[in-house]
């Protein structure tokens, strides 16, 4: 299988990844990198690395200078042509599924490229409602909302788009059993600390409905389940239970997540007629290109294997 | 040290609790039990244990009977009287410290006893501000606002309100680094996602200055490091820094600490007269009086401890 790499900020620790994990992920996939060998050259002579020889590269900007640790307008550039022409490469079939590094933000922004990120980007490319997942093999949470400030969330909870996302979040997952979030403390305890659980306990139901009356189905219902006590949901008891869960906000699901399983956390975009894993953390600057220092791999590993594993999935539907 | 047990729900798992641990807390504390032998004989007989030869109990209410896993009126008063003489026991100095089993709040609402749980009726008893806080030997979290829907959150956030609670939660603990987490995901990101984050950052800066001008403070700054990243914040590495956090709303603290720590913890109210931890769990109603089901002490044992620990630290103050 041949797995599209994003390179990432060249300024940020995407590099040292790509490079030192290569040898481990050509152990079960083909990695293309969407970058220049004068980078990787750059690269290698910066972290006293040897570059491997069997790397195949597609250039998808001019040369770019690497200035560790520091956000600029050429980064910026860089890393949005390396994602997009990487997307589009598995768009056309070339390869089979995109895997990302972390880009800088405020790059992108020097650049004038606006997208809040990846998912964002995404979204816009393919006129589609992408689904933000996070997680690893032991616990995936998909994010209702992402990226909006704490006080708009409670004013999100509607019935119909939440419907629609949890039966795209099941279509995609096949997922059996997923546990889906309240938004309150003690999910509202009756009415008491809020009643936005009503509308989600409602969603859940139609959800259940949906899943069990499509013809193709042959689900045991009910699927969704919730909504859940979000304080005791990620508990070991209920994780016994749970492998999917359906968190209302950013933090409500990543703060357990992180909590449990940082290093080998991933990023997956559902819903999409690509499949798109990403590594959970961000670009690093603070340690980027600092030799002899010890780099975790492990989720653009784990990223890489996700990728594999949807895509082939998919392709077996 | 005497140590006032507060019952808890009679119909609940507390008795139970309060029995099989006798044993292990008479190691370290001499256990008064605010309830009736009537009760503990019903108990012991349901559960087909022998009753302790040496407990010491002081019967709060007439008697009452046991019906394993309902809500009554009866049960709801009974556990109130408990807690409340268990309480006055401490104020008037006949024990050192109470520790509180858990209390249903249909119980009390169906005995017309209106509060929603034991720390919002101490706040009653004092007229004081009692700060709740949870977690365990490794991690504690204190909670700025609680049993309040998410959508009034992002209101409460007042500079003034925060100072005085970082200070007090200071004061109480005497932790020499304390983090203070953001409201938003990513802490707001410059502002891009929710500006609560200026807020809680002047806050932080006050509260810093203010430790540092008291006259008898040998602390070195800064005490209060935030606004954290929530979804970070309690992440292994950022748990290599900090053991305790102040968290602005229920689930942003609790989902982290019961997703790590669900067994172990313990809830202690700060900021009162009075020192009083409890079990960081319900009255299990589903799972009461069952004959020889494994019953988790950890809870119970740590909260004695706690509460020995905290008062032993305000008597040598």
């Amino acid at each position: 299988m041949k797995i599209a790499i994003s390179i990432g900020d060249p300024n940020g620790i995407g590099l040292e990844i790509a490079l030192k994990a290569h040898e481990k992920i050509s152990e079960f996939c083909h990695p293309v990198y969407f970058a220049g060998i004068d980078l990787f050259e750059q690269a290698a002579e910066k972290l006293d690395l040897k570059l491997p020889k069997n790397l195949v590269f597609v250039s998808p900007a001019p040369a770019c200078t690497i200035h560790p640790g520091i956000t600029t307008a050429e980064a910026g550039a860089y890393s949005f042509a390396s994602f997009k022409k990487a997307v589009d490469a598995v768009k056309t079939k070339e390869c089979d599924a995109v895997v990302t590094l972390p880009i800088n933000k405020e790059s992108w922004m020097k650049a004038g490229i606006n997208y809040k990120g990846h998912t964002d980007a995404l979204r816009d490319f393919f006129k589609k409602e992408a689904i933000m997942m996070l997680g690893c093999e032991k616990m995936y949470v998909a994010l209702f909302t992402e990226h909006i400030p704490l006080k708009e969330v409670p004013q999100k909870i509607k019935k119909e788009t939440l419907v629609k996302f949890l039966t795209d979040f099941q279509k995609e997952t096949g997922a059996k059993k997923i546990g889906v979030l309240g938004l309150n403390p003690h999910a509202g305890d009756n009415g008491v600390l809020g009643n936005e659980e009503q509308i989600i306990t409602e969603a859940i139901k139609e959800a259940n409905q949906t899943i069990i009356q499509h013809p193709t189905s042959n689900i045991q219902h009910p699927t969704f389940i919730g909504p859940l006590v979000p304080d005791i949901a990620f508990s070991p008891k209920m994780r016994e239970s749970f492998k999917y869960y359906v968190a209302m906000y950013h933090d409500q699901g990543l703060a357990p997540l992180k909590a449990l399983y940082f290093d080998e956390s991933i990023n997956v975009s559902l819903n999409l007629p690509i499949v798109r894993t990403s590594v959970d953390h961000g670009t690093a600057f603070d340690i980027a290109y600092q030799k002899n220092r010890p780099v975790n791999l492990k989720s653009y590993i784990e990223a890489v294997k996700a990728a594999i594993e949807i895509k082939q999935k998919r392709d077996s539907r």
